[in-house]
């Protein structure tokens, strides 16, 4: 299974009035880890949207589960892949760790989206081009 | 069981390139919507977090579904409560409505939480007061 | 000079180590109320922006003084008004007022923005029309 | 003058509808910035504060030029030094490069900050330390 890490700074602004890191930005570093795992296997995805014409990777679910706290000058260590490729959708799993202890995890499924063709203001699925999937392998 | 409902218009910012909201947006809102919750059983969070020592509420899980994509514009209506009441911790259920129809539905357990009185620079989960555990019975 | 009012309540999220509003977002803000200046002008940029075939109202200068600074649980009185007009671009003049106080005060002057007919990956400022800056005066 | 480099690759998330970065990150990119200027000068800004008893360097003043828009996957050259000391604050410019050319400019004024000793509920600005402006003249 193709796997990517990115390390990640905690910023001041980040954190939220109890000093820890505001839950909703480790869904923003999971975009970008999702991104970062993408561009590594080849495939940066403004590239990839373009040539495919795709409109974006949607999200339909998420779970998180958040162990250790992360506060202003942590380092992070983010290990993003995919777990399950289906025909049109696949489950990024992210695992960030702190100090080589598992401080959040996450599985976020998304869906290889484009315009609807016989709909242009609508969005539809699309099955994963095979090559992407070999890829990920 | 109390509930709040709050209305939420999708602003440009909170939209991406696919021109529809970037999903940890909606997080940031289930935290804004959880803290009207609160104000409208009569415990603005502010006052409540210094009344108790507390210094918030954070997260160990959450679980979303997207079910229905809002863009730029797009009146969202947000009912908010607590599906369940744990020793020191508390699962907000949130739903999210557009044109009267489910588009987004999450489930965020939270933490009591203050500082740990064996050790100033950590935090520790402590008992969910009774009186707001009745109030939103 | 039309003006428009909005309240703001700031949020935990919004807040920084510090417990007062992490400063990009009173621009994010700033975004928003422009949003409702014209909604309450009578042309919602959602629509306005299809009508007129405009991809947005970019952003080339923001000056913005910060006077008092707001936490959690403050309420904002926000003012914004358009304070000069130009051929294909405008001033945004934004007051933040917490407590009967100025608290924020910016001006952002954003371009009237298409797609360069000539080259349709790029975007060229138009002139804004004159229905819209004889409504605002 | 001490300078410090930063790169900065723009993510989706960081995009609005027009499919360029929302201005106000540019904002959180200034802070990010200005925290790691500190780090590599040798003062990480999170041991700093606590060396120094600082609740943190609030903003006061923002001016900011947009000449160039960045969209997802652009890269980003980031130069950040302090342009000026003053006695308990300073400024602190952003020069950010898309392919050689300058995209955003911008002068931050910022205020070191404790607690006010005479009403704990309160900030106050402080004298920036010596060691501190000599380290980066």
């Amino acid at each position: 299974m193709f796997e990517n890490q990115s390390r990640l700074i905690v910023q001041w602004g980040d954190c939220d009035p109890a000093g820890i890191v505001f839950f909703p930005n480790y869904l923003r570093w999971f975009d970008d880890c999702t991104s970062a795992l993408f561009a590594a296997a080849g495939f940066p995805l403004h590239i990839l949207f373009r040539a495919h014409d795709i409109i974006g990777v949607p999200i339909v679910d998420v779970r998180v589960s958040f162990k250790i706290s992360a506060a202003f000058g942590d380092d992070l260590l983010a290990k993003t892949s995919v777990s399950e490729w289906r025909s049109s959708s696949f489950v990024v799993q992210h695992h960030f760790y702190k100090a080589d202890k598992l401080a959040v995890e996450g599985f976020v499924t998304r869906v290889w989206t484009g315009v609807d063709p016989t709909n242009k203001g609508k969005m539809k699925s699309r099955p994963v081009p095979r090559e992407i999937v070999e890829r990920f392998s």
